[in-house]
């Protein structure tokens, strides 16, 4: 690291230092959160956590709320929101299952997302509306998604979108926290592809299904 | 209530009076870890909520995991443990949801289990080996069920009644975590349903299935 005057001198100036700042509370609110939860964590653990003090902390995120939220969406900027257009050259299936391989490799991620989840269906948690809305937001996603799909005939029929969106989401969760329990035991991947086999018809099987194959008889 | 004496005094004697403030006691963490989970919920907050010191409350449950893991054999009590044996007048989807119809007039017991299980999946908690065991457990269950579905061709070819009973696991786990956030926008049993109707065939193609109808092809 140079201490010269000079353009690096320049970009480690007041603003470079209070985006690192915010870096190492982000980082510090991050472990703190995912071991042990939003209520359980204290602002204080975080400001030890960062190494600084709890009034400095409270200079860059005025209320534990805001950090909270900081960190929510700073984690949706590494694992993705889920509001990023689909790529046209991807399909549906292979995004979810290169998301699920990625996943499997930031655990600290997924246990951040889980901890908070689940603290969130309680009243007046600070994460609840974004909870609330992240998930509305990613059923109105992949519902389009496989409405569009079903449109070229792609969807299994009697396969309902919005149904088939929230069980895919809903898989998803519920997966990467058994998996977060006992890794060796879950195929995070094989439980997301087997559903998407379930749900989507293979490309050759298009025209049978435009064709009408028999629909999906409801259970007795 | 009789103060006299005899067979009901009797009956409120020590011994039933234990069982009582067990019970409140019980009741009081059911509340408190749900609101604040188990992190965030202090062993004073119990004693409060059950009106007792905190002396009195450690006379029955010597310590605050040792409350944790009763209250989390309660709830099974309440909602089952998924290690009943299978009612043979009863078929797997009809067992499935009738409890996820029950599940939906007990939403306090629901909020419990996701804020403790989400909170189980970081190190050391003290309701971890509790959550990994339940999961081993019902995926052992729903697996062995789905097998024999499999060998009675009632299973749609080409599933696998492991990755099945992972799955439908998650996918109940994951659309109650939705549910309680948006109990309006989510159908909890119209999902579990949905999912049963892509694995599980109906009675009258059975027959088609052990004749060999075609797998499901994998997604390219």
């Amino acid at each position: 690291m140079s201490t010269k005057d000079g353009p690096q001198a320049s970009r480690r100036g007041p603003y470079a230092k209070s985006a690192e700042r915010r870096r190492a509370i982000l980082t510090a609110a991050h472990a703190v959160f995912a071991a042990h939860g939003y209520r359980g964590g204290s602002l204080q653990d975080v400001a030890n956590h960062a190494g600084m003090s709890q009034t400095s902390l409270l200079h860059y995120f005025p209320s534990k709320s805001d950090l909270l939220l900081a960190v929510l969406n700073w984690r949706d900027s590494i694992t993705g929101d889920g509001t990023a257009p689909p790529d046209p050259e991807e399909s549906l299936a292979d995004a979810v299952l290169r998301q699920a391989r990625f996943n499997e490799d930031v655990p600290g991620v997924l246990e951040l997302y889980t901890v908070l989840c689940g603290e969130a269906v309680t009243e007046g948690h600070p994460g609840r509306d974004y909870f609330t809305e992240r998930f509305d937001r990613l059923r109105r996603s992949y519902a389009r998604q496989l409405a569009q799909l079903a449109g070229e005939g792609r969807l299994r029929p009697g396969v309902d979108p919005d149904t088939a969106a929230a069980s895919l989401i809903a898989l998803w969760d519920g997966i990467q926290t058994q998996w977060l329990l006992a890794p060796g035991s879950v195929d995070m991947a094989g439980c997301l592809r087997a559903y998407l086999d379930l749900v989507l018809l293979p490309e050759e099987d298009q025209e049978r299904a435009s064709a009408g194959a028999p629909p999906l008889a409801p259970l007795g």
